[in-house]
Protein backbone atom coordinates (compact mmCIF):
# COMPACT_ATOMS: atom_id res chain seq x y z
CA UNK A 1 0.00 0.00 0.00
CA UNK A 2 0.98 3.35 -1.31
CA UNK A 3 1.83 6.16 2.00
CA UNK A 4 -0.13 9.40 2.23
CA UNK A 5 3.59 10.79 1.29
CA UNK A 6 3.89 8.70 -1.75
CA UNK A 7 0.59 9.49 -3.05
CA UNK A 8 1.52 12.92 -3.01
CA UNK A 9 5.08 12.67 -4.30
CA UNK A 10 2.98 11.15 -7.32
CA UNK A 11 0.82 14.31 -7.50
CA UNK A 12 3.73 16.32 -7.69
CA UNK A 13 5.68 14.74 -10.79
CA UNK A 14 2.04 14.55 -11.99
CA UNK A 15 1.84 18.62 -11.51
CA UNK A 16 5.21 19.09 -12.38
CA UNK A 17 4.19 17.24 -15.96
CA UNK A 18 1.43 19.13 -16.06
CA UNK A 19 3.21 22.43 -15.54
CA UNK A 20 5.69 21.25 -18.70
CA UNK A 21 2.54 20.88 -21.02
CA UNK A 22 1.29 24.08 -20.39
CA UNK A 23 5.46 25.91 -20.57
CA UNK A 24 5.35 24.08 -24.15
CA UNK A 25 1.55 24.75 -25.16
CA UNK A 26 2.66 28.80 -24.29
CA UNK A 27 5.41 28.44 -26.64
CA UNK A 28 3.82 26.85 -29.55
CA UNK A 29 0.88 29.61 -29.27
CA UNK A 30 3.21 32.35 -29.34
CA UNK A 31 5.29 30.84 -32.42
CA UNK A 32 1.91 30.14 -34.00
CA UNK A 33 0.98 33.68 -33.51
CA UNK A 34 4.50 34.52 -35.55
CA UNK A 35 3.58 32.52 -38.00
CA UNK A 36 -0.02 33.60 -39.06
CA UNK A 37 1.02 37.31 -38.16
CA UNK A 38 -2.26 37.01 -35.80
CA UNK A 39 -2.41 39.16 -32.87
CA UNK A 40 -5.33 38.40 -31.58
CA UNK A 41 -3.62 34.59 -30.94
CA UNK A 42 -1.43 36.59 -28.59
CA UNK A 43 -4.72 36.55 -25.96
CA UNK A 44 -4.00 33.09 -25.50
CA UNK A 45 -0.59 33.19 -24.32
CA UNK A 46 -1.56 36.27 -21.76
CA UNK A 47 -3.83 33.96 -20.41
CA UNK A 48 -2.00 30.78 -20.43
CA UNK A 49 0.64 33.00 -18.51
CA UNK A 50 -2.07 33.06 -15.59
CA UNK A 51 -2.30 29.57 -15.72
CA UNK A 52 0.98 28.49 -15.27
CA UNK A 53 1.39 31.23 -12.29
CA UNK A 54 -1.57 29.61 -10.58
CA UNK A 55 0.20 26.00 -11.02
CA UNK A 56 3.45 27.28 -9.99
CA UNK A 57 2.23 28.65 -6.82
CA UNK A 58 0.26 24.91 -6.29
CA UNK A 59 3.54 22.86 -7.12
CA UNK A 60 4.88 25.03 -4.50
CA UNK A 61 2.93 24.88 -1.69
CA UNK A 62 2.47 20.79 -2.51
CA UNK A 63 6.78 20.82 -2.17
CA UNK A 64 6.50 22.42 1.08
CA UNK A 65 3.26 20.72 2.79
CA UNK A 66 5.59 17.54 1.66
CA UNK A 67 8.73 18.90 3.47
CA UNK A 68 6.43 19.65 6.40
CA UNK A 69 5.67 15.62 6.57
CA UNK A 70 7.20 13.39 9.38
CA UNK A 71 11.29 13.01 8.23
CA UNK A 72 11.33 12.50 4.78
CA UNK A 73 14.15 10.59 3.34
CA UNK A 74 17.55 12.16 1.42
CA UNK A 75 16.61 10.70 -1.90
CA UNK A 76 12.87 12.21 -1.63
CA UNK A 77 14.14 15.67 -0.23
CA UNK A 78 16.32 16.38 -2.83
CA UNK A 79 13.27 15.12 -5.82
CA UNK A 80 11.26 17.47 -3.46
CA UNK A 81 13.85 20.29 -4.18
CA UNK A 82 15.03 19.55 -7.25
CA UNK A 83 10.57 19.71 -8.52
CA UNK A 84 10.99 23.67 -6.54
CA UNK A 85 13.53 24.83 -9.20
CA UNK A 86 12.18 23.51 -12.55
CA UNK A 87 8.98 24.57 -11.32
CA UNK A 88 10.75 28.24 -11.92
CA UNK A 89 12.54 26.98 -14.42
CA UNK A 90 9.07 26.52 -16.22
CA UNK A 91 7.37 29.47 -15.07
CA UNK A 92 10.05 31.50 -16.73
CA UNK A 93 9.83 29.63 -20.20
CA UNK A 94 6.27 30.57 -20.10
CA UNK A 95 7.67 34.44 -19.30
CA UNK A 96 9.87 33.68 -22.51
CA UNK A 97 6.48 33.08 -24.36
CA UNK A 98 5.41 36.36 -23.50
CA UNK A 99 8.24 38.27 -24.64
CA UNK A 100 7.89 36.23 -27.96
CA UNK A 101 4.22 37.73 -28.15
CA UNK A 102 5.27 41.10 -27.54
CA UNK A 103 7.70 40.95 -30.18
CA UNK A 104 5.29 39.51 -32.38
CA UNK A 105 2.77 42.45 -31.47
CA UNK A 106 5.89 44.79 -32.91
CA UNK A 107 5.93 43.04 -36.01
CA UNK A 108 2.38 42.88 -36.87
CA UNK A 109 2.83 46.73 -36.75
CA UNK A 110 5.85 46.60 -39.40
CA UNK A 111 5.57 45.97 -43.12
CA UNK A 112 5.66 42.11 -43.74
CA UNK A 113 9.47 40.98 -44.96
CA UNK A 114 10.54 38.09 -46.01
CA UNK A 115 14.08 37.78 -43.74
CA UNK A 116 14.60 34.11 -44.79
CA UNK A 117 14.62 33.13 -41.11
CA UNK A 118 13.04 29.46 -40.24
CA UNK A 119 11.91 31.00 -36.29
CA UNK A 120 9.11 27.93 -35.98
CA UNK A 121 12.74 25.21 -36.79
CA UNK A 122 14.49 26.96 -33.69
CA UNK A 123 11.09 26.78 -31.22
CA UNK A 124 10.50 23.52 -32.58
CA UNK A 125 13.92 22.43 -31.28
CA UNK A 126 13.63 24.76 -28.06
CA UNK A 127 10.02 22.70 -27.09
CA UNK A 128 11.39 19.52 -27.57
CA UNK A 129 14.34 20.18 -25.21
CA UNK A 130 11.94 21.33 -22.97
CA UNK A 131 9.39 18.38 -22.84
CA UNK A 132 12.99 16.16 -22.67
CA UNK A 133 14.52 17.52 -19.68
CA UNK A 134 11.29 17.06 -18.08
CA UNK A 135 10.93 13.64 -18.62
CA UNK A 136 14.72 12.75 -18.16
CA UNK A 137 14.32 14.39 -14.81
CA UNK A 138 10.72 12.62 -13.86
CA UNK A 139 12.07 9.16 -15.11
CA UNK A 140 15.43 9.70 -13.72
CA UNK A 141 17.34 9.45 -17.03
CA UNK A 142 20.34 10.45 -17.31
CA UNK A 143 20.87 9.14 -21.04
CA UNK A 144 18.20 11.18 -21.88
CA UNK A 145 18.95 14.36 -20.40
CA UNK A 146 22.48 14.21 -22.67
CA UNK A 147 20.57 14.00 -25.72
CA UNK A 148 19.14 17.76 -24.40
CA UNK A 149 22.75 19.46 -24.17
CA UNK A 150 23.07 18.02 -27.56
CA UNK A 151 19.40 19.42 -28.61
CA UNK A 152 21.16 23.33 -27.17
CA UNK A 153 24.35 22.35 -29.15
CA UNK A 154 21.53 22.72 -32.17
CA UNK A 155 19.96 25.86 -30.71
CA UNK A 156 23.17 27.48 -30.15
CA UNK A 157 23.71 27.17 -34.03
CA UNK A 158 20.43 28.12 -35.37
CA UNK A 159 20.70 31.20 -32.71
CA UNK A 160 24.14 32.22 -34.10
CA UNK A 161 22.37 31.70 -37.63
CA UNK A 162 19.89 33.65 -37.06
CA UNK A 163 21.96 36.51 -35.42
CA UNK A 164 23.95 36.47 -38.50
CA UNK A 165 21.64 36.45 -41.09
CA UNK A 166 19.55 39.33 -39.50
CA UNK A 167 22.72 41.15 -38.75
CA UNK A 168 23.63 40.98 -42.89
CA UNK A 169 20.18 41.98 -43.53
CA UNK A 170 20.24 45.50 -41.29
CA UNK A 171 23.32 46.41 -42.86
CA UNK A 172 22.30 45.67 -46.59
CA UNK A 173 18.37 47.29 -45.90
CA UNK A 174 18.51 49.39 -43.31
CA UNK A 175 14.60 50.25 -43.90
CA UNK A 176 14.11 46.39 -42.72
CA UNK A 177 16.20 46.75 -39.45
CA UNK A 178 13.34 47.01 -36.85
CA UNK A 179 11.67 43.64 -38.02
CA UNK A 180 15.03 42.05 -38.14
CA UNK A 181 15.55 42.98 -34.51
CA UNK A 182 12.53 41.72 -33.76
CA UNK A 183 13.08 38.61 -35.33
CA UNK A 184 16.49 38.16 -33.66
CA UNK A 185 15.35 39.09 -30.17
CA UNK A 186 12.78 36.38 -30.73
CA UNK A 187 15.31 33.84 -31.76
CA UNK A 188 17.46 34.93 -28.24
CA UNK A 189 14.04 34.29 -26.64
CA UNK A 190 14.07 30.81 -28.04
CA UNK A 191 17.65 30.52 -27.15
CA UNK A 192 16.97 31.51 -23.39
CA UNK A 193 14.16 28.39 -23.05
CA UNK A 194 16.97 25.97 -24.17
CA UNK A 195 19.13 27.45 -21.66
CA UNK A 196 16.09 26.77 -18.44
CA UNK A 197 15.90 23.39 -20.03
CA UNK A 198 20.10 22.82 -20.15
CA UNK A 199 19.58 23.75 -16.58
CA UNK A 200 16.97 21.03 -15.49
CA UNK A 201 19.13 18.27 -17.80
CA UNK A 202 22.39 19.53 -16.02
CA UNK A 203 20.54 18.81 -12.65
CA UNK A 204 19.72 15.67 -13.92
CA UNK A 205 23.24 14.47 -15.22
CA UNK B 1 21.13 29.26 23.68
CA UNK B 2 20.96 28.95 19.69
CA UNK B 3 19.90 25.47 18.73
CA UNK B 4 22.27 23.71 16.00
CA UNK B 5 19.77 24.42 13.39
CA UNK B 6 19.51 27.99 14.47
CA UNK B 7 23.61 28.43 13.95
CA UNK B 8 22.89 26.36 10.52
CA UNK B 9 20.26 28.79 9.81
CA UNK B 10 22.31 31.57 9.97
CA UNK B 11 25.20 29.97 8.25
CA UNK B 12 22.77 29.87 5.10
CA UNK B 13 21.96 33.90 4.68
CA UNK B 14 25.42 34.54 5.61
CA UNK B 15 26.11 32.35 2.24
CA UNK B 16 23.65 33.82 0.11
CA UNK B 17 24.91 37.32 1.20
CA UNK B 18 28.14 36.38 -0.26
CA UNK B 19 26.60 34.79 -3.26
CA UNK B 20 24.87 38.20 -3.77
CA UNK B 21 27.87 39.88 -3.22
CA UNK B 22 29.48 37.47 -6.25
CA UNK B 23 26.84 38.22 -8.08
CA UNK B 24 27.18 41.84 -7.94
CA UNK B 25 31.04 41.87 -8.37
CA UNK B 26 30.79 39.70 -11.79
CA UNK B 27 28.53 42.42 -13.01
CA UNK B 28 31.06 45.26 -12.11
CA UNK B 29 33.67 43.45 -13.38
CA UNK B 30 31.86 43.01 -16.57
CA UNK B 31 30.88 46.71 -16.88
CA UNK B 32 34.41 47.79 -15.78
CA UNK B 33 35.71 45.86 -19.11
CA UNK B 34 32.99 46.94 -21.14
CA UNK B 35 33.61 51.02 -19.90
CA UNK B 36 37.47 50.53 -20.63
CA UNK B 37 37.14 47.94 -23.59
CA UNK B 38 40.22 45.86 -21.77
CA UNK B 39 39.15 42.01 -22.55
CA UNK B 40 42.37 41.22 -20.16
CA UNK B 41 39.43 42.14 -17.95
CA UNK B 42 36.83 39.43 -18.94
CA UNK B 43 39.00 36.62 -17.54
CA UNK B 44 38.15 37.76 -13.93
CA UNK B 45 34.62 37.24 -14.69
CA UNK B 46 34.60 34.17 -15.97
CA UNK B 47 37.17 33.09 -12.55
CA UNK B 48 33.82 34.97 -10.54
CA UNK B 49 31.21 32.22 -12.66
CA UNK B 50 33.79 29.32 -11.05
CA UNK B 51 33.23 30.45 -7.80
CA UNK B 52 29.50 31.56 -7.99
CA UNK B 53 29.14 27.78 -9.02
CA UNK B 54 30.75 26.48 -6.37
CA UNK B 55 29.00 28.65 -4.29
CA UNK B 56 25.57 27.51 -5.24
CA UNK B 57 26.17 24.40 -4.41
CA UNK B 58 27.01 24.77 -1.39
CA UNK B 59 24.21 26.70 -0.22
CA UNK B 60 21.92 23.83 -1.85
CA UNK B 61 23.96 21.35 0.04
CA UNK B 62 23.60 23.30 3.47
CA UNK B 63 19.71 23.94 2.11
CA UNK B 64 19.72 20.05 2.08
CA UNK B 65 20.87 19.30 5.35
CA UNK B 66 18.58 21.73 7.23
CA UNK B 67 15.31 20.11 5.69
CA UNK B 68 16.72 16.24 7.07
CA UNK B 69 16.94 17.84 10.37
CA UNK B 70 13.97 16.90 12.29
CA UNK B 71 11.08 18.68 11.54
CA UNK B 72 11.89 22.08 10.93
CA UNK B 73 8.80 24.85 11.75
CA UNK B 74 6.98 25.80 8.59
CA UNK B 75 8.21 29.32 8.99
CA UNK B 76 11.60 27.84 8.52
CA UNK B 77 10.77 25.66 5.72
CA UNK B 78 9.50 28.45 3.72
CA UNK B 79 12.67 30.13 4.54
CA UNK B 80 14.83 27.55 2.87
CA UNK B 81 12.95 27.26 0.06
CA UNK B 82 13.41 30.34 -0.73
CA UNK B 83 16.96 30.67 -0.38
CA UNK B 84 17.28 27.90 -2.80
CA UNK B 85 15.52 29.51 -5.46
CA UNK B 86 17.02 32.88 -5.14
CA UNK B 87 20.50 30.82 -4.96
CA UNK B 88 19.51 29.79 -8.55
CA UNK B 89 18.63 33.81 -9.90
CA UNK B 90 21.97 34.21 -8.32
CA UNK B 91 23.53 32.23 -10.19
CA UNK B 92 21.29 33.18 -13.30
CA UNK B 93 22.70 37.16 -12.44
CA UNK B 94 26.23 35.40 -12.50
CA UNK B 95 25.79 33.96 -16.10
CA UNK B 96 24.24 37.43 -17.15
CA UNK B 97 27.62 38.80 -16.10
CA UNK B 98 28.83 36.29 -18.16
CA UNK B 99 26.95 37.18 -21.39
CA UNK B 100 28.00 40.85 -20.88
CA UNK B 101 31.28 40.04 -21.28
CA UNK B 102 31.10 38.02 -24.13
CA UNK B 103 29.41 40.98 -25.81
CA UNK B 104 32.53 43.02 -24.73
CA UNK B 105 34.38 41.06 -26.60
CA UNK B 106 32.81 41.19 -29.84
CA UNK B 107 32.78 44.90 -29.46
CA UNK B 108 36.24 45.26 -28.57
CA UNK B 109 37.12 43.28 -32.31
CA UNK B 110 35.03 46.52 -33.61
CA UNK B 111 36.32 50.38 -34.52
CA UNK B 112 35.15 51.95 -31.72
CA UNK B 113 32.11 54.07 -31.96
CA UNK B 114 30.71 56.75 -29.71
CA UNK B 115 27.04 55.31 -28.96
CA UNK B 116 25.80 58.14 -26.86
CA UNK B 117 24.31 55.48 -23.95
CA UNK B 118 25.01 54.82 -20.71
CA UNK B 119 25.62 51.33 -19.87
CA UNK B 120 26.65 51.92 -16.75
CA UNK B 121 23.86 53.53 -15.62
CA UNK B 122 22.36 50.53 -16.65
CA UNK B 123 24.45 48.25 -14.78
CA UNK B 124 24.21 50.52 -11.90
CA UNK B 125 20.38 50.38 -11.33
CA UNK B 126 21.03 46.79 -11.84
CA UNK B 127 23.37 46.09 -9.58
CA UNK B 128 21.43 48.10 -7.12
CA UNK B 129 17.94 45.94 -7.48
CA UNK B 130 19.82 42.67 -6.78
CA UNK B 131 21.47 44.22 -3.94
CA UNK B 132 18.12 45.46 -2.37
CA UNK B 133 15.97 42.26 -3.60
CA UNK B 134 18.74 40.39 -1.60
CA UNK B 135 18.51 42.63 1.59
CA UNK B 136 14.43 43.05 1.83
CA UNK B 137 14.90 39.22 1.77
CA UNK B 138 17.40 38.59 5.06
CA UNK B 139 16.15 41.62 6.79
CA UNK B 140 12.60 40.56 5.57
CA UNK B 141 11.17 43.55 4.62
CA UNK B 142 8.44 44.12 2.16
CA UNK B 143 8.67 47.37 1.90
CA UNK B 144 11.97 47.49 0.90
CA UNK B 145 11.02 44.49 -1.94
CA UNK B 146 8.48 47.48 -2.71
CA UNK B 147 11.39 49.49 -3.80
CA UNK B 148 12.93 46.80 -5.70
CA UNK B 149 10.17 47.11 -8.31
CA UNK B 150 10.55 50.62 -8.93
CA UNK B 151 13.48 50.29 -9.88
CA UNK B 152 12.74 47.86 -12.39
CA UNK B 153 10.21 50.69 -13.83
CA UNK B 154 13.38 52.75 -14.38
CA UNK B 155 15.58 49.51 -15.72
CA UNK B 156 12.84 49.12 -18.04
CA UNK B 157 12.78 52.38 -19.25
CA UNK B 158 16.42 53.26 -19.43
CA UNK B 159 16.33 49.48 -21.46
CA UNK B 160 13.56 50.98 -23.77
CA UNK B 161 15.85 54.13 -24.47
CA UNK B 162 18.88 52.32 -24.95
CA UNK B 163 16.46 49.89 -27.26
CA UNK B 164 15.14 53.04 -29.53
CA UNK B 165 18.71 54.78 -29.76
CA UNK B 166 20.34 51.46 -30.72
CA UNK B 167 17.58 51.13 -33.49
CA UNK B 168 18.09 54.92 -35.03
CA UNK B 169 21.96 54.32 -35.42
CA UNK B 170 21.12 51.21 -37.26
CA UNK B 171 19.38 53.01 -39.05
CA UNK B 172 21.46 56.04 -39.97
CA UNK B 173 24.72 54.59 -39.89
CA UNK B 174 24.76 50.62 -40.97
CA UNK B 175 28.09 50.90 -40.65
CA UNK B 176 27.90 50.82 -36.96
CA UNK B 177 25.15 48.07 -36.59
CA UNK B 178 27.04 45.68 -35.00
CA UNK B 179 28.32 48.27 -32.65
CA UNK B 180 24.87 49.30 -31.89
CA UNK B 181 23.73 45.44 -32.05
CA UNK B 182 26.11 44.58 -29.29
CA UNK B 183 25.18 47.96 -26.97
CA UNK B 184 21.56 47.04 -27.06
CA UNK B 185 22.23 43.06 -26.00
CA UNK B 186 24.38 44.16 -22.61
CA UNK B 187 21.90 46.54 -22.09
CA UNK B 188 19.00 43.65 -22.59
CA UNK B 189 21.38 41.21 -20.46
CA UNK B 190 21.05 43.95 -17.81
CA UNK B 191 17.47 43.96 -17.61
CA UNK B 192 17.52 40.44 -17.27
CA UNK B 193 19.46 40.93 -14.15
CA UNK B 194 16.96 42.97 -13.17
CA UNK B 195 14.53 40.58 -13.87
CA UNK B 196 15.76 38.27 -11.27
CA UNK B 197 15.94 40.91 -8.89
CA UNK B 198 12.39 41.38 -9.35
CA UNK B 199 11.32 37.99 -8.84
CA UNK B 200 12.78 37.75 -5.51
CA UNK B 201 11.48 41.01 -4.37
CA UNK B 202 8.07 39.93 -5.75
CA UNK B 203 7.97 36.58 -3.04
CA UNK B 204 9.07 38.60 -0.64
CA UNK B 205 5.86 41.18 -1.00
Amino acid sequence: MRTRFHQSLDELKEKLLRMGGLAEQALDRAVDAYRRRDVSLCQRVFEGERQINVMEREIDELALDLLAMQQPMAVDLRFIIAVVKINADMERVGDQAVNVEQRVMELAKLPEADLNVDIPRVAEVASTMVRTSLESFIYARPDVAESVLKMDNTLDELNAQTYHAMLAVMQKSPELTPQALNTLLISRNLERVGDHATNIAEDVI
